[in-house]
């Protein structure tokens, strides 16, 4: 008998986070939720920060209220959620009760399996979010964030496994976000991984499929020993996406391995996504084959594209390489952070400012923070010289306890704060939405009444050709000033047909 | 000692065959040749039935001096290309003169490597083509097309590599043109051949990517000892294409196995064709996915779009679906041929007749001939009701012999032929150019003073994205009827900033 593989799938929000811009509307997930329910997933991944963020933001659509949708029509299938550790789903780091009330919360809400990951990998950063987890009796998943550096080797991996088992994690998940999981770690990690702490320790293994490796990393992986994997079914899925569920099925048909997922009911949701997708063209990756330079440059292709657009911003656009080529400097001198959210962010701004004003003349206070330890410790030893930069630059002191210590209880400030604001219905989510994005959540609770906004467009409506370029594309009225007979009007005009 | 695994590229035949409808122009992969022939592949494929096909039909280019110009600009790389055994790279059998004749004269125009290869698998049907390649002394390798039946199993096809191997063959090529090489397979398939046939005979395996298993499954044809695997540089991979190059490299990073491909020169030649690609855009595929569904139906992606575009011609563009269904049955009749050209156009054309006018009501000449033994053997046993009618329509009996034993031979008359025509240069090179193409040679003939056509276009006459439609796009002044103070007047405006 064919040893069972279990499988999550991505693409309620990894998958149309990693295409489409996390654009998707809950009403384009209702349809298929039945058909994912009862397909034979172990865990089906659905919230994160960027869908929370993406809610509020851009759909006006309350992130609690979709977890609870998904939770009703999905009652026979775990649900799983991204949580940043300390972070929560957030850029800054919250003290422990915050942690505690957003685990609570999400918990009561319907969340089952809680896979926290801290973006340092520094294990403190955990603790409070697991343990809050442990508490609610859900599944508390710890996270390796893999990355490729000179200072990490798969022992380093491995003993960070160890850790999180001593926090009594009910898994360990690999997260490869950047798809540098090559095959033979990957084997090599999982196979240490149950080695050191147990073959009944639960190994999860995410990966991205922009390098066009990954898929035999998961087989290496499920050879050495994996028990979940995580995909996306076709319709999302692939270039800096993840590899097709579909695919995975398949790829075990007469090996050692099998999954209990049904095909048929996968197809159709399959289905039901290749209908969706052309609706969100405008926010479609433009990546849909391999990018293998990764693996040099260590840098995660959502990364490149923030990197572009902040430097076209600033008039610079064709300093891409050697922003590029700085990148891995300032990851150095960082001491080797992998990069995800919020370290990309952090190390690829840094990377920008050096280009365009000289490497160090300006730091950015997150930098400042990143060097200080006020995100956490690095597994590589900082450069010195940029310490005593960020010394000066954010007039305080490194640190080497957990950063949350420092903090304060500030719940109640939060809720005060949330509470007064047009909109705001008084409960403890939405303070911890207010608590998470302070910065949208105020227009959210304010236009909350008006219900979600799908930014999909029927590819019917497109127009086949952009309009000339004499005929303005003005959907509404435009002002202008008017010289006519010699006098300058302000005037509001409309085009006509 | 990681081992060594070689590698064919496939760029300059199959990638932009599968994936670009055959139509690159040789003037577009002439500046990488130097790179590719530096790169430290085992050979490069470059020519076949479709781009021979496409040189005179659609860019007026001759094949012919297309392999003389490969051979002169990638002198230290074999050459490689794929023949259709006794069809050579037509769709009928040729007498075993036109065989010799033809790898005669490719062998002197400078192809180093023949991959032989029957439809049916009927090795009977290889045996003239490689025994003329032996006697040119270049590298024979013999050809089992991959396939799913219920008939088939992993035993055949290494009966089948035995037998090439008795032929003489240099090397044994597994050819998965429809993606259906599943890894466990793929790993059995390979080593079973090493067992059978010794440790010492190469192994050369041939994967398409559509249904996003293959990666996989080259990984598990290495560990059994493959000796060289087919990859396409990333910039026309994947989809029905193959796997990428670059990925394949860094797929065997840390494991037991390497190639020794300098991969700068890879990305160089990358960067050329992510440029040209979008030049050929109308004949890119449409598919950039996986398409598992394949699995089920074992009717390659191409076979699919040919059928959808004949149905559509009948006006029955809505029958798709029956016809799907139907090519199982028909190819079950056939007595489970692989579907590979021409035997996926056969069945598939037999299959579109069977929906559009009734099973077996209408036969085409061609499926009598495949049902009569007049392409060879099967392994399956054809259904002898279908046999009784294809003597009807036919009017001639089954065979059993091989069947261009029954050719006369035809040289002379087809020199004679072919001399006649208006352009022609008198070669050998141009007989069999007539000879493999007689409706589209003539045509070629006479117009090959001309020169080669480019069907690539520039993609900066595309125009660019519509403006947003808050800000206007007009650059220049725009014409409008505004309505000021009552009274309508015809004004011509400019924006201001």
């Amino acid at each position: 008998m064919a040893r069972l593989v279990e499988v999550t799938e991505l693409i309620l929000r990894d998958g149309h986070q990693s295409l489409m811009a996390t654009r998707m509307a809950l009403e384009d997930m209702v349809p298929v939720c039945e058909d994912l329910d009862n397909a034979g997933y172990w865990s089906v991944e659905c919230w994160g920060g960027a869908t929370f963020d993406a809610c509020i933001r851009f759909l006006n659509e309350d992130p609690w209220e979709r977890l609870r949708t998904f939770r009703r029509l999905m009652p026979k299938t775990r649900l799983q959620m991204l949580l940043r550790g300390q972070n929560l789903l957030g850029y800054r780091h919250y003290e422990d009760g915050v942690v505690e009330r957003f685990v609570e919360k999400a918990a009561q809400n319907g969340m089952d399996v809680f896979r926290v990951f801290d973006a340092l990998n520094d294990m403190r950063n955990l603790r409070t979010a697991l343990r809050a987890v442990k508490k609610t009796g859900k599944h508390a998943q710890g996270t390796i964030c893999y990355t490729v550096s000179p200072v990490h080797s798969v022992g380093d991996f491995i003993e960070m496994a160890e850790q999180l088992v001593d926090f009594g994690c009910d898994s360990i998940c690999i997260k490869d976000m950047a798809a540098l999981l090559k095959p033979q770690p990957a084997y090599d990690l999982v196979k240490g991984i149950k080695q050191a702490c147990g073959e009944d320790v639960l190994v999860h293994v995410h990966t991205h499929a922009t390098t066009g490796v990954t898929m035999v990393s998961l087989m290496k992986a499920i050879e050495a020993g994996a028990d979940i994997v995580d995909t996306s079914i076709s319709a999302l899925s692939l270039g800096p996406g993840h590899n097709p569920t579909e695919s995975l099925v398949e790829m075990l048909e007469g090996t050692p391995y099998r999954t209990r997922l049904d095909l048929e009911k996968i197809l159709k949701v399959r289905d039901h996504f290749k209908k969706i997708r052309p609706r969100y063209a405008e926010f479609l990756s433009d990546i849909t084959g391999v990018e293998t330079e990764i693996f040099r440059s260590q840098i995660p292709g959502g990364m490149i594209s923030n990197m572009e657009s902040q430097l076209k911003q600033q008039g610079a656009g064709d300093r891409v390489r050697e922003v590029l080529e700085e990148v891995p400097r300032v990851r150095e001198d960082a001491g080797f952070p992998p990069l995800v959210t919020p370290s990309s962010q952090i190390v690829g701004t840094q990377a920008v400012f050096n280009v365009l004003m000289g490497r160090y003349k300006v730091l950015t206070g997150e930098f400042a923070d990143l060097m200080l330890g006020y995100y956490g410790n690095t597994l590589g030893v900082k450069n010195a010289e940029v310490v005593t930069k960020a010394v000066a630059h954010a007039k305080k002191d490194p640190i080497t306890c957990r950063p949350a210590d420092l903090l304060k209880p500030e719940w109640e400030q939060l809720r005060g704060q949330a509470l007064s604001l047009q909109g705001c219905n008084g409960s403890d989510e939405d303070v911890l939405t207010f608590a998470m994005f302070p910065q949208v959540a105020p227009k959210f609770f304010s236009t909350r009444d008006q219900g979600p906004k799908n930014l999909g467009k029927d590819p019917a409506a497109k127009p086949a050709a952009p309009a000339p370029p004499s005929a303005p594309a003005a959907a509404g009225p435009v002002h202008y000033n008017i010289t006519l007979n010699g006098k300058t009007h302000k005037v509001t005009v409309s085009p006509v047909a």
